[in-house]
């Protein structure tokens, strides 16, 4: 039995840069060769980073990406790792997307995988299976691929898969288990979402049944937008046992040595709605020198995940586009006390600037609280009271009611702008998801920000976020960062005497449910009913969640970690007369 | 040959108003026949208004529109309709999407017609192809449908399409052709792009000609959030003559006496990708009495043209959404000028607020203008003047340059939030597409809004635009509304003394070209070069476009007038380091 020593390069590339993604598969093809690998496998759209959207519209894209790809391969070979087989994803142009006669673009280019080796680049595959559901778009950009690839690379047939095709059954993984592969390579850019890591490994493990072939899986880590790739890769055997799993959110090379069987050969052309294309690398390969031991990273917890989401997407929106520091509104309160931690852990407390601002309405105990989390962290903490400029309006305008609260709010958001504006911070919104659904924020004031960390977290997931943290840094031996009063008090937006959030919501234990089923899974109202949900809550949620989509249609992007997040996972209708109840 | 009296009903429905659009369908249906009709046809998803988007997702979204069909034709019937057949779009429940074992959601709903008749339901048909490029997401939502339905009424075969089944050659009509058929509907909800109407009749002749019948095509009218339909509704025979046109954006019963071949049948069953169902209906109808003088609308000018699209979309923006009333800044300057007048002419000048928010830095001839323009309209016209607000943040903060320029935008845009609380007025942005483009806007300042009418208007259209609304109101007897001095002054921001946009922009006649290329055509930097724009100015916009895509994320949905619009139909990520050059 042929023993190949695979590498699957979890790596993190960002869209658009097409000269820093090839670095890093220089990079780490290099590491991967000293380390005696046979094979390294890197993420979907490797090299044009994933998603690229309608980049893949323009021809000087498209080109500029077929240009690196062959650079690549020259490359790699200079560098010494031409004996070693790369997978790189990569956007194939079958010419960009044009407009016919008859209006409907064709769809041009190609989600494509190439192979890399000796300085050329014997093998390519294009993804057969385009997911157009949630966040994707694929039948929008691209055109399916109709040949599974087989290359033999040290007398092993290794079979070529892209992402949604290991989702799908039936589909290029029973293609491969009719060609007689032993090993199936999937090469992925898989979103994050809360629990998705427990779908993967039962997954992997039909396809890898459904192929009779060991599957390894590699997954991009890092942010893009409103994305968040948390890796998760790994290795299963035919019999669904599992031979290494790298880390969340990190960037790794998981390497493993399979034994895996000697090319058998077998039926070739068409196999269904695929053909089979059979691409000859080499028929041995050194053996490698010693053995690797598997890594098998552990499964953190939901809250420790999550946490290392909201991080990682962090970091990266500031560090991708060009910042250094980001400024928020500090107000006592959790929302703003979890965001942020969260911007001091993915950039560090010298980079993070904290503004109070309190006005005539807010408490002490928030201003003490929001100065004690400074001080635990080590941000950069401001204080900048707002009521000379709540009184230059309303001695100008005749204002009451809700025109007053929101004017407060606005007025905070003015200043965060004028300091990003004066000192070049990125604007971190603080809204959690419950907050962005049901409207319960206002449009120019806490909403103002590029990115909101928080957006799509439920406030009771945020509440027990906080907690896990600071118990977290406390099983560190540190000081918890967020202050128990700013855990433990009633929530207030504090703009009027005495408010609290039950004043205006259910209580959040109640109405974060509720928003599950509607939001997130497309619930009615019977349904919610039947739920066990109250009739009358009900119907006032709904409502608030339809009536709130205006506001956010101007927010801005936060990190998905649900099963449906605000943006491009959920596309309503602002102009919506749909009632299940009036 | 049989004559049938055919009624295309170009109608207004509203997304999610299952109610009001059955409304619609009695009420247009009554006069269908009151005028001797034997046939009338609504636009596509008359019944859920279109696009629904994600709402057909939603069960009970899909079951409520099931429902309200089936009462239709009840309703019909009752209303002594029966005798017609009416044909309206409405969506299928072929069950909603849900996520299968392997995650991805199979595509439930189906973008449906219906013949009604009787008090029945004789005969549907599912739209066989499913656009998902540009501002359409088809795929997303629909299984396509491989059956062509004929029907058969007053002894004529009558094949049933549905919007973009005639935008693709070789498709239903095609088929209609093989299955020998006297007349073709095209139902269509089909958004407006200047100078569409001038490729539509071409296509329903290329149609026409390929079905070897009379196309009977109707489209909608009125605004969706992005979208404006234009209607155009037409008749074209089979060798190409125009047998009647509608206006464009204006609700109307486009009727005409249609002399059709008797049915000869014709081969059935499957003619390749698609069969063919034949339903029966009626093999005489009576005569029509008397004969209906076919309309023939006149085509208007592009400005004439636009200035209704913009009209019409903010119009239904403010009136399907509920509002009353909008305000907005009116600077003296010619976007807001124009802006205003379109509000003006959408819902009334006593329903228009217009603040002038002078600074330190407006200059005499800009609040002269205002005021001017205030009172050739008669708006509701005030005056706020904003330094006691600068100066309450200046005093505090320590701002200066840009930090300070959009200070005063964005206390501009509070002031508009603060009077839109507090007096329940939409808020209309003023910015044109030439500034969505490079960025030339403060985000929370002059962008704030919950409508943009001239989002999608470059500033060389847009001024000319003024002109013609000027000279339109002059030939119609009427006072200009634009005061000559706004649109001939030099372009100017005036938040900095002597600004004017030249200062950060090349000339408006250089940019918009460019913009033009780049953003509406996907061209790259030597496509720009090779037409002529010069390189460095190239570089500049480009960049200026790139960078500027945060802002744009968050800003009002406007009506869409361009081959290209942002939004939906644009879709780039944020975090992008591509650069063509750098």
């Amino acid at each position: 039995m042929p023993r190949l020593r695979v590498a699957l390069a979890q790596t993190n590339p960002t869209v658009g840069d097409l000269a820093g993604n090839s670095a890093l598969v220089r990079e780490w093809t290099r590491r991967a060769v000293a380390a005696g690998c046979h094979l390294v496998v890197f993420p979907e759209m490797m090299l044009t980073g994933y998603p690229p959207e309608d980049l893949v519209f323009r021809e000087a894209f498209v080109a500029a990406n077929q240009a690196a790809l062959h650079q690549l391969a020259t490359d790699l070979a200079a560098d010494g790792c031409g004996g070693c087989a790369v997978v790189v994803g990569y956007l194939d142009a079958d010419g960009p997307a044009r407009v016919s006669a008859d209006a409907a673009p064709h769809r041009g280019p190609r989600d494509a995988l190439a192979v890399l080796y000796g300085g050329q680049i014997p093998a390519t595959y294009f993804k057969h299976h385009l997911p157009n559901y949630g966040v994707f778009d694929e039948d929008r950009y691209f055109v399916p691929g109709d040949v599974l690839t087989v290359v033999r690379l040290g007398g092993v047939d290794v079979a070529l898969t892209v992402c949604e095709d290991i989702w799908q059954a039936g589909g290029p993984f029973a293609v491969a288990g009719h060609a007689n592969v032993g090993l199936v390579i999937s090469i992925n850019g898989s979103p994050y979402e809360l629990n998705k890591d427990d779908m993967r490994l039962p997954l992997v493990r039909r396809r890898a049944a459904e192929a009779g072939a060991t599957v390894a899986y590699v997954n991009m880590v890092g942010g893009q937008d409103e994305l968040v790739f948390d890796g998760d890769s790994m290795v299963v055997a035919e019999d669904g046992t599992l031979l290494a799993r790298g880390p969340q959110f990190e960037e790794t090379l998981l390497v493993t040595d399979l034994d895996l069987p000697t090319a058998a050969g077998g039926p070739d052309g068409d196999l269904g709605e695929m053909s089979v294309r059979r691409v000859h690398l080499s028929d041995a390969v050194p053996e490698p020198t010693g053995s690797v031991r598997p890594v098998f990273a552990e499964q953190p917890t939901d809250e420790a995940e999550v946490w290392r989401a909201l991080v990682t997407g962090t970091r990266d929106y500031v560090r991708k586009n060009g910042f250094r520091s980001v400024v928020l509104a500090l107000s006592g309160g959790i929302d703003s006390a979890v965001t942020a931690v969260i911007a001091v852990d993915a950039i560090g407390p010298q980079n993070v600037v904290a503004v109070s601002m309190p006005s005539r309405y807010s408490s002490e105990h928030s201003k003490d609280d929001a100065a004690e989390l400074a001080k635990r962290t080590g941000l950069d903490y401001r204080a900048e009271p707002i009521q000379d400029m709540v009184d230059a309006f309303l001695t100008n305008l005749s204002l009451s009611g809700l025109a007053v609260e929101n004017l407060q709010a606005r007025i905070r958001g003015v200043i965060l702008m004028a300091l990003s504006n004066q000192e070049g911070h990125l604007v971190l919104a603080t809204g959690n998801k419950t907050e962005y659904a049901v409207g319960y924020s206002t449009l120019y004031g806490d909403s103002v920000g590029g990115y909101a960390p928080v957006k799509d977290v439920p406030k009771t997931l945020l509440q027990r976020l906080a907690q896990w943290r600071n118990h977290d840094a406390v099983a560190r031996g540190e000081t918890p960062p967020i202050p128990e009063n700013t855990i433990a008090k009633p929530p207030s937006a504090e703009l009027r005497p005495g408010q609290l959030d039950t004043d205006s919501l259910p209580p959040y234990e109640v109405l974060d449910p509720i928003l599950a089923g509607y939001v997130d899974h497309d619930l009615g109202h019977e349904q919610l009913i039947a739920a066990g949900h109250d009739a009358a809550l009900v119907e006032q949620v709904i409502r608030m969640v339809d009536t709130a989509e205006y506001k956010r249609r101007q927010t801005a992007p936060g990190p998905k970690i649900s099963y449906k997040a605000f943006g491009r996972d959920r596309r309503l209708p602002i102009t919506n007369r749909f009632r299940e109840r009036t």
